[in-house]
């Protein structure tokens, strides 16, 4: 098999098309590498999302329930949302964790992170680990937002996507990285699977 | 802790602001469910997507080089694309894993899927196992492609993820999918592991 080497399409033009508050819309033409033809491609910059896998002192995973415009629908995550500018995304965890929950962490732990749809997104999503979490911080909705908190065993996390109850892809891949984490034995499972 | 049942909020207006090529974009003005306020909520539109874990006769996991807009790098990822109207999702995974790569299935199985973000698009994004995969079909790239084909131990799928070298939210979605298959001994591991 041969391995040419693959690289980036310069960009000729770039025309931003509209700022949709979650987004930003352009439309950028770009030549390929060889020089053999140019191609349009849609885009959005969006600023870094972030999720909390965040546990309680009893060992309790605290999930969301909330109403999701994109499929128009109730569905079950983990706490989240944008990182603001000029924010740290650990920082980003803790606001969205508490105003979202009223609950605040003990600390927190960096899990990993992924980029969100290389395609046409240029954004990553953080994955928190929020450990020690007591429910003694202040819920702050936005406006469009109402949002349930449910605590589930975190032994449940798994069980949920199997069964279908949780489905963002988000939230699925921080559930990869807490597995991958807790099958390379990082140093956090101790702390939420306890000490003993 | 109070359970309020977290109910969607019913469109008052949608507006289509225009077609972009893999996505529509869409304003949508929609009414809280207790009447007390309105809001205007962006999405996308988008068909299904579909990717493929593809594992030759040898025990390879099939991956794809390729440019990616997006974030303007290069990505290594699985193959995959959008399924087209009125096509099945599995049929869509061979059709893109044989386009992109030249290899065919023996067999294709459902692994799961994922909302792709449900907070503004509408979509799922369905991933297949693909086993007992040759490379007797036939490439055909999109205008907009480049692809160079890299086969690894199926072993190495985690490293890579680990490693910083796989970053597509789906595609660590997609190791997640076959990481809970194989925890439950799904009827496939058998399959992609050898008989013995």
């Amino acid at each position: 098999m041969s391995h040419d080497k693959i690289l980036p399409w310069p960009a000729i033009s770039r025309e931003e098309l509209g700022n949709h508050k979650i987004f930003t819309l352009s439309r950028t033409v770009r030549r390929s590498p060889k020089g053999d033809r140019e191609h349009a491609f849609f885009g959005l910059e969006a600023p870094d999302w972030v999720n909390v896998l965040a546990v309680t002192e009893e060992k309790q995973l605290i999930l969301i329930e909330q109403y999701r415009h994109g499929t128009d629908c109730v569905t079950l995550e983990i706490p989240g949302g944008a990182v603001d500018r000029d924010e740290d995304p650990a920082e980003a965890g803790g606001r969205e964790l508490e105003e979202e929950t009223g609950y605040r962490p003990r600390q927190l732990e960096l899990l990993g992170w992924v980029e969100t749809n290389p395609a046409f997104l240029n954004n990553r999503c953080w994955t928190y680990l929020a450990t020690g979490c007591s429910p003694d911080g202040k819920i702050n909705f936005d406006p469009s937002e109402e949002i349930e908190v449910q605590l589930v065993d975190l032994s449940r996390f798994t069980e949920l996507i199997q069964e279908g109850k949780i489905r963002h892809s988000l939230v699925v891949a921080a559930h990869d990285h807490l597995q991958r984490g807790i099958s390379r034995g990082a140093p956090w499972v101790a702390e939420i699977f306890g000490r003993e």
